[in-house]
């Protein structure tokens, strides 16, 4: 599972990577990361709103590109965003790859201050748009300083990797593992969970990482934000946002057991980032520690560990 | 919830943890934690059987004083272990603490090679057997060399502090988190969770050590055991057991916050032990990190985190 199989999922080819990193780095963009289960007057969708100008009339666009029914939860995010304040709100039919390469989508996404991701599978959305005018258009618009909000779905494909199944579906049927490419607009090596507490997700996202322990897990609770600027992710909302830090690992047998019992790891840091509080990616640290008299101890594990 | 609620529900008064920690380092027994879900013919059980004796003739009594119904649980369990291969088997009827109390119910037990303790709810175990004689003759019988075998609650019972409730139940209802004293024979500031992975309880267990991280929370798969011999843990059948460390915690807010969701805490080693593999207790560590190259340091870690 270890080795070149993880590599390639984590990096890109490196003139790419060198490139898009920098660009990243650079950006004036905000990403909304909420764990789904939102409420049209909930402090999530209301984080969105005020960043983003929706209230004051800045354009708004929607993709429902994830949902199984994309124009059913199409008149249900029109209807909830416009009761959250949306003002100029737009939500083009995206549920083909030709679809994403309309230039009149493209363009209003290109122009939009903010863009929202619906939820459903995401690997779905990740298929419809990767590689098309209109993943660039979210892109270019995210660098130039646009809202990019998603929630469930919306907020796992936003990441390089994304996370799918290895859990029981709505049917009891145990839902194989999926560890994929995502929309990149979140760095860090992280992977995005969501409805975190409520679906009983900390498992699933451990043993992901334990997997894959160059990664670091978020775990959103509903109702719940993750704010990020660059590097720093603020916690708004009605929970948490569990992390799972792969990076501390020094013993794990995952390449040479071939049972899934037997597979022994020690040890991941699993942490909570409570709402109002603030986390820094790149450190995988909570703020209020990298700020207290221990800073410097941390910063030096930090470090080190790299 | 932290601070002296905390202290006085993990240590003993000083003489008594004092003669009784020594007691219990020399103990001659064994443990053998089994994480509910067994089968008569299951690798858990078995090992049960083989190092007592039982298909020798070693005289094993069984309790099943956690069982809502005391009577039914001893049928099922006399089938079962005889099916397992005990030759000499007793499961007297205690559900009083007048019958913790009868000599000849005490003296079998304290003359047996292996006790065993059956599920339910570990409550209702600890609160009937507490202080009593026959809680004495358990612990007698381990200090001289008996195994002592605990399943599901009978197992979460076997610590010095135990942990229930904090998840729903079979009628959606959530039940309050209990942490309470235990019957105290597995020491090292553990905490014994059962059914792990098949009840997704990892959340549950991290936020009951992020409440109290003086604690080692052990989260024991179904059809697995954990045998303890003094501080060497073997991890024996079909599943794995995970550790929740919450000595690594340097940052946590519990004691300043009033509401769930701003607990923020940074951060607890959560690792797993697979089937087969061995874990030190007091290090709290897997023993084959423990002897690699990187041993040294590792040592100097965990000695410089007490």
């Amino acid at each position: 599972m270890l080795g070149s199989a993880q590599e390639s999922l984590i990096s890109e080819t490196p003139s790419n990577a060198r490139t898009s990193r920098r660009r990243l780095r650079d950006t004036k963009g905000t990403l909304v990361l909420i764990g789904g289960g939102t409420s049209a007057n909930g402090p999530a969708i209301g984080g969105f709103m005020e960043m983003s100008g929706a209230k004051e009339g800045a354009p708004i666009v929607g993709l429902t590109t994830a949902a199984s029914q994309v124009s059913v939860a199409r008149e249900m995010w029109l209807s909830d965003l416009a009761q959250a304040g949306a003002t100029n709100l737009t939500i083009p039919i995206v549920e083909t790859r030709d679809q994403a390469c309309d230039p009149k989508i493209v363009d209003s996404v290109r122009n939009a201050k903010g863009i929202f991701l619906g939820g459903g599978d995401q690997v779905k959305l990740v298929s419809c748009l990767s590689g098309t005018p209109l993943e660039e258009a979210i892109r270019d618009a995210y660098l130039d300083g646009a809202i990019v909000c998603g929630t469930s779905a919306g907020a796992a494909a936003l990441t390089k990797t994304t996370l799918a199944g290895n859990e029981v579906d709505e049917e009891g049927k145990l839902v194989e593992q999926y560890i994929g490419p995502g929309l990149g607009l979140l760095g860090y090596h992280t992977l995005v969970d969501t409805h975190f507490t409520q679906r009983r997700r900390l498992y699933r996202l451990f043993v992901a990482i334990a997997e894959f322990p160059a990664l670091m897990g978020l775990g959103i609770d509903e109702d719940t934000a993750l704010v990020v600027k660059r590097e720093i992710a603020t916690v708004v909302g009605k929970g948490g946002v569990t992390f799972v830090d792969g990076s501390s690992v020094r013993f794990n047998n995952a390449s040479d057991v071939t049972r899934g019992p037997e597979l022994t790891i020690s040890a991941l840091r699993v942490g909570i980032v409570g709402t109002g509080q603030q986390f820094n990616l790149k450190k995988r640290e909570v703020l209020a520690l990298l700020s207290s008299p221990a800073a410097r101890e941390v910063e030096s594990r930090v470090t080190s560990a790299r």
